[in-house]
């Protein structure tokens, strides 16, 4: 088949989608992103790339610490509505239930089924984006999502987003096991 | 819902899966990663992080290029299996067909319904992973993956890991036309 060049530009393909939180001005506030990555397991490091716009970061670069919350697909408006309106421009501390660990200034959101607390260990800015790389201090979840004692990806039910329609995914059928299903290759 | 502590770790939830290719020693190789993300929309800037044991790393870093594949479901086997092998122990390179865009060094594989041809731009090193961010030079599809001639990710068929149950997943439903849904709330 022949290739056709789509000329450079952000790809398409599924992003978790998750809400970065930070306190701002002492309130909680919280930012939807789909750009994120872990990039180290020991110490656990993950890199949450943010517009530089958002009122978000101000509440990191204060308080050098922020959250990841992983919505469910029940979430998809609530999680939508913060990726539409600025912290500038409306207070969303009140949007959701939140919950502190030891960091006491990275506000968790109570219905989230996983999030993270993350302490800021690095910032890199490029031209559009700053990158904020923190050491996850401690996950919480809840007994629900869990499945013989280990998260369950179908019970939390996660959402997903592509850019170029614009959409908001479940996670579908399961496919293979991985380290498994391409050993049939291995061995011939 | 009571909280539970799940104690610092990688994070479960869903990831792409893809195919990080360079030129080692003259040939192609690939390995299979999940953690990646895009950094900046202007240019647009990729991370991939991969462990620093990896073959692939060493051709990165002698041509300062690389490629990003995003193969198909129906390719879940060979993506599989090159997670499983390093190409320390085996030859990758006649496992997929394989073409080039201008970079010459950037081995991009045909079966994939997209592909991306990246040039170096930084190295970031951690404990146990490093970072490439590459500038995306060009992207590649084919006809019958657009939909209105935008990418229509249900035809190209992502391949989406999870860790913790350690299996590969398709795309699943579609819950909502991101920034639309959440205006609902906004307007009350």
């Amino acid at each position: 088949m022949k290739k056709v060049a789509m000329s450079a530009k952000v790809p398409q393909y599924p992003m978790a989608t998750v809400l970065v939180g930070s306190h701002v001005n002492g309130k909680p506030n919280f930012i939807t992103i789909a750009w994120f990555t872990m990039v180290n397991f020991k110490p656990p490091l993950v890199a949450v790339v943010m517009n530089k716009k958002h009122y978000t970061n101000k509440g990191i670069k204060e308080n050098n610490t922020f959250s990841i919350n992983f919505p469910s697909g029940e979430m998809v408006e609530a999680t939508d509505y913060c990726s539409t309106i600025s912290g500038y421009d409306a207070d969303k501390s009140k949007l959701f239930d939140t919950f502190y660990g030891t960091l006491k200034s990275a506000p968790m959101i109570k219905q989230c089924p996983l999030t993270l607390e993350c302490k800021l260990v690095e910032t890199l800015t490029f031209a559009t984006h700053e990158i904020f790389i923190g050491e996850i201090v401690e996950a919480f979840t809840e007994e629900r999502y869990l499945t013989h004692e280990l998260p369950d990806i179908k019970k939390m039910n996660p959402i997903i987003y592509t850019a170029y329609d614009n959409d908001y995914w479940q996670l579908g059928e399961k496919i293979g096991r991985a380290r498994h299903i391409g050993r049939r290759i291995k061995k011939n």
